[in-house]
């Protein structure tokens, strides 16, 4: 894939330095004005993030292009400055990735989800009534030892994500990935039949349907995990990563798989993350000598706007205020508050409006007259309006990670 | 031509849905300040303008790229989504689009303006003294009869716009329409010889002159219109229609030929025009049923500004938010106000000004500190400075017309 002239001199100018960037992401932070006016953002109490956006900059960033809708591969991309229109990652290699399986460029991976089925086929609950992790496990570990030899040459590997969801491999020369998604997304109907759009494709997915056969048999006398739904075909990418685009030694502090994936897709170191949201600064600060560039990320602002919980999303916003003035005691050269989407209470799902956001440099940024962070007065802000693959770009820059380009 | 990165997402991701859009169009919206130091936007009474920006977002639009004065066709093309750098549309094929005329695939279509030249035929006057659309119909009439068949294989087709406007047609393989203008957009000086960029042109070239010669003979007589001049060779685009990219059922409500020829080439379905500005609404409603998609074309703001006439381009714009209430009666789920390109009366002519927009769309819309509608208060809007063909997507993802790009 041919590289923007942009993204060419960005990777020509980039300088290894010792001056650190903490990228602090709300997932979903963006929102819409609830009953009283105020977005959940503008209706929190965070008079750090309100300082810090006093003494930095503001903006507004469209996560993919305006109007799009980005799920949180491409949002996270965008974040992390790689175009989410030219790096497409499917949702089998983001679940690979956020169990630290260990894909090999010849492997096809897919999502996939136990399902409940009624007697005739057709899909009862789309996700077995959640079922426990514990209980994904039992039932995984059976067909992975059923299945893993069962296709000669083509070994498969089946895998627990987590409650109802899982992962599936299929290792072996000569495969497709060009395969339809078995999930309809739909109850009452049967799942889809798996069929490819090449001949190799073709060749892989007539291995995917014996297995959703055979599953179907080994899971029969199941009472709520009786079926499997697949989603998400691809192969990993091999993005080039952070250190070889920009000469950072990136980690990631996040609890998701997905996230995670996400930023072991762009080489992020990987430690383990804190359980509690309070903890993060600590494993921040753990990571801090032998990294520039860090990734932390909050996934419960998103939680709580899928669920329509605007309280529980300004609930959130303040606990992470609390702990800011942690994360700048270990002293930071940027921090930049960001999200990888929008994701309104009111709408319950990720929207297109571009997401607030804040870039805090001490010394090389320049301010603007934003003297509080939210979605209304972020519009006001010295960093515009523009595509969120720039804010990496602009936090490199306020942290003297650019030579100047041309004499 | 390749479709953009952006183009394709949006192709791919759109959605029908039942949410219907108004695009409520001014044309040549945008001006300067005039005497009393307001716009004719600003100046303007225009309550319900002012309601709909106080309520959605606002921002400015550059129609083709930042500094570029657009003619018609190119303003238009980017309010319904097209690059009008990459799709360009001779006015030719605008005019027959106009009037109906049924172009095919091997056509070249130029518009003429009869124009009155003196006894060493140089041109007198560019538009033979605004003759009236009857005497227009009286001359086409003649010179279509005597030069249909007068080409062997190449069909000549001369036909009506109105008052001194009419279209040539010529039809037959191997044409070619890399044709010069024969107009020289100035009097005193005789109109200027066809000839042709590349061989099949040429060749055309050489049937143009001969037409104009004959024409010439044919109307020697006439006081006024006793020559024609050519602009704007071209062929039908082909250009992929707004179904066909968006999933949309669009219905053009536009008097003029030019502005109908633009929706029609873009798929628009095109009822018949009401002749008063007051009954837009009522044209509007009857297309209600059926239709998403609703392009409604306010010519009198270009024309006020292309005369220099500040109070009348006022006074349209009032007019005009007189009846929005009855617009908004029918239910829309996004209204956008906006231009193909701003018409400063104090530059009695198209200009590069971006244009001021809003974005109306109650429980999507993220709104702005925007509570006026005018060039200066769409500056502090959500939407901020654009380009033009992003207004569309936006219309649609607030119409919850995307899909969620990736997962």
């Amino acid at each position: 894939m041919p590289w923007s002239l942009e993204e060419h001199a960005y990777r020509k100018l980039s300088l290894q330095t010792d001056a650190r960037i903490v990228f602090l992401i709300f997932d979903g932070l963006g929102d819409l004005p609830g009953p009283n006016g105020l977005t959940p953002l503008e209706a929190a109490q965070s008079p750090v993030l309100d300082r810090l956006a006093a003494e930095g900059a503001c903006g507004h960033f469209d996560p993919v292009a305006p109007g799009i809708t980005p799920g949180s591969g491409p949002g996270h991309l965008g974040l992390f400055g790689y175009d989410p229109l030219r790096f497409l990652v499917g949702r089998g290699v983001l679940a690979a990735l956020g169990i630290d399986f260990p894909l090999e460029p010849v492997d096809v991976a897919a999502r996939f989800n136990y399902c409940t089925l009624d007697g005739d086929g057709r899909i009862v609950d789309r996700r077995a009534g959640r079922i426990s992790t514990e209980e994904n496990q039992r039932l995984t570990g059976i067909l992975d030892a059923k299945l893993r030899d069962a296709f000669g040459d083509v070994k498969v590997f089946i895998r627990t994500v987590s409650e109802h969801r899982g992962l599936l491999v299929l290792r072996g020369e000569g495969l497709g990935a060009a395969i339809c998604d078995t999930d309809p997304q739909a109850t009452g109907v049967p799942p889809i039949d798996a069929h490819g759009d090449d001949e190799a494709s073709e060749r892989t997915a007539s291995i995917v349907r014996e297995i959703v056969a055979r599953a179907g048999e080994v899971l029969a006398g199941e009472p709520k995990a009786n079926g499997i739904l697949l989603r998400g075909f691809d192969r990993h990418p091999n993005i080039p990563s952070l250190s070889e685009r920009f000469k950072l030694r990136p980690v990631c502090i996040a609890q998701y798989p997905m996230y995670r994936g996400l930023a072991r897709l762009v080489g992020m170191d990987m430690p383990q993350a804190p359980a509690k949201l309070q903890d993060l600064p600590d494993a921040l600060g753990a990571e801090w000598e032998g990294h520039d560039f860090f990734f932390l990320h909050v996934k419960y602002t998103d939680k709580a706007g899928e669920d329509g919980d605007f309280e529980r999303k300004v609930g959130v916003i303040e606990e992470v205020d609390r702990f800011i003035p942690r994360i700048l005691d270990l002293g930071p050269d940027v921090v930049v508050v960001s999200a990888d989407h929008s994701t309104p209470a009111s709408l319950k799902a990720h929207s297109w409006h571009p997401v607030p956001t804040l870039l805090w440099a001490p010394g090389t940024v320049r301010p603007d007259n934003v003297d509080s962070f939210g979605e209304r007065a972020c519009i006001a802000g010295g960093l515009g309006r523009q595509r969120l693959i720039n804010l990496l770009p602009l936090a490199l820059a306020h942290a003297h990670k650019f030579q100047k380009f041309g004499a």
